[in-house]
């Protein structure tokens, strides 16, 4: 048989695996949709070339972006909007919790989610017919969705691409206010926040972008290897309430039975950063100290 | 100017990075000795093609194997061996101790300390005559020294290279047990244990044969981005003594003004093992709990 290997570089490093066979390549309007299966990691998802989602370490992403706010405060969201996410993985998560009464999937991509549903299952299960009557899906801009809802969420996810291409605008100070303003006043947002290795720069954009927006930012950090640097961060948000320092014992029942990363362990662990990484945030917050126009339509 | 990636495959999924020059290709009596310049981590040293250390991300690793022990009892130890570690990374941090009395380094290869002192300046800086009057470097085997001694170290500390070739040795229960005689009563291993995503036989095998010979054996991860998946694993041992829950606080001023990525919340925190690293321990203990044949030299 062929020896076929796949490489996604990202900027000067990359990350090459053995592949078995390739599943499904088209175009979208937006994105380049390739699904291929790797030896190491199972089956692939890749979005203009970039890893987006392996059956093998999903579990890392998904539990992290999700698990986290949903066991933050004593009261667990009811009302909840994912932003990206066309994979399904980070719905069917938040949909473990019986607390929950309606989730939105916000997607702009529609081939991104009938890749997934076609040829990724297990991470896409919640998107296959009869949904969750909890869920509602809808193929559209985030963008354009988070400017028409005010106070409307409990909890707000971005599970978007990289800050270029169609995830560019899910990155902007105006973007964050827009999500401030659609979050209730008890709200929370997590976002994903790129690497703090690889993509520093990025890194230091986002957090001068949240900072001047949600009272409470705080970066959590883990281990997702298909990413690049394998060390990965997201951003948990609030107008004011601050996480419990333990995950509340109850509400982990719900998805005890599920986790293959999350722990109430791991949960308060991410919020500890590496030295390097907490020089990140404090440069971020130097330069967003600085005076910041108003973008229109700020925080109320 | 050409365009040069050097790629480290390990199993079926590996690491590319661009190299902007080679700078030094040897072969010892033992392996093939390589350091590189890459763009995105800085001058690269490779053993028989494996990526073993870099300029800008060697902190992580050499941190979390030496002040994890250093600071986890209240009397810091005051003789340690380093076996392995010719780079000079785990003695430099060693050395940061005035509490630190002796060190003994042993590495099997002089070529790799030869290599690392020519070119990789930063990381084997501790290496450089005049030596620190408290160290003493032995070009030997790790294997052959370490049965000669009895009662001798506060803590040992196996820096090596992965379970194959001229490291194999250093994962077995017998030489476990050789470590453990060389241990004071109050005394402490810390060890690298490979990646528990791509190396989960190892990771199963390496903690089947620590948790014989050792009363305490603590498995702790941490971010390492040019290592294979990038989660890293080290083992915490000793005879009976259970780590400090926290750092002390008077000890970790030695290092606080060099440390990167070490902080002592990042020190707890790395103990927290995500879901499916539980479940690999849990794999280890249950056939480690088999009648085990002991070797002979057992513990004392």
């Amino acid at each position: 048989m062929v020896d076929l290997w796949l490489t996604e570089t990202h900027k000067e490093a990359g990350l090459t695996v053995r592949v078995s066979g390739t599943v499904y390549s088209e175009r979208s309007a937006f994105q380049q949709v390739d699904v291929v299966d790797t030896v190491p990691y199972g089956r692939m998802l890749l979005l203009d070339g970039r890893v987006m989602t392996t059956e093998q370490d999903e579990f890392v992403y998904h539990e992290m972006i999700v698990h986290v706010p949903m066991l933050s405060f004593a009261q667990p969201p009811t009302r909840v909007l994912v932003i990206g996410g066309g994979d399904g993985g980070t719905v069917r998560e938040v949909l473990r919790y019986p607390s929950v009464e309606q989730v939105v999937l916000c997607e702009i991509d529609g081939l991104v989610i009938e890749a997934c549903k076609a040829h990724l299952p297990d991470i896409s299960v919640a998107l296959r017919e009869p949904l969750d009557p909890r869920l509602t899906v809808i193929v559209g801009d985030g963008i354009d969705y988070i400017e028409r809802q005010h106070n409307a969420f409990d909890l707000i996810i971005i599970d978007s691409t990289d800050p270029m291409g169609p995830g560019e605008g899910l990155f902007t100070e105006t973007f964050y206010r827009h999500v401030h303003r659609a979050l209730t006043a008890h709200g929370m947002m997590t976002a994903q926040t790129e690497s703090p290795v690889l993509d520093k720069t990025e890194f230091v954009n986002i957090y001068r972008n949240l900072l001047p927006v949600f009272s409470v930012v705080k970066p959590y950090v883990g281990s997702v290897p298909t990413y690049p640097s394998g060390m990965w961060s997201w951003a948990f948000c609030s107008k004011g309430e601050t996480p419990l320092p333990k995950a509340p014992a109850q509400t982990i029942e719900a998805i005890a039975a599920h986790t293959r990363y999350y722990t109430p362990e791991v949960h308060t662990a991410a919020f500890a950063l590496p030295g390097f990484v907490q020089a990140l945030v404090a440069q971020a917050a130097q330069s967003s100290a600085q005076p910041v126009v108003l973008a229109a339509g700020g925080a109320n």
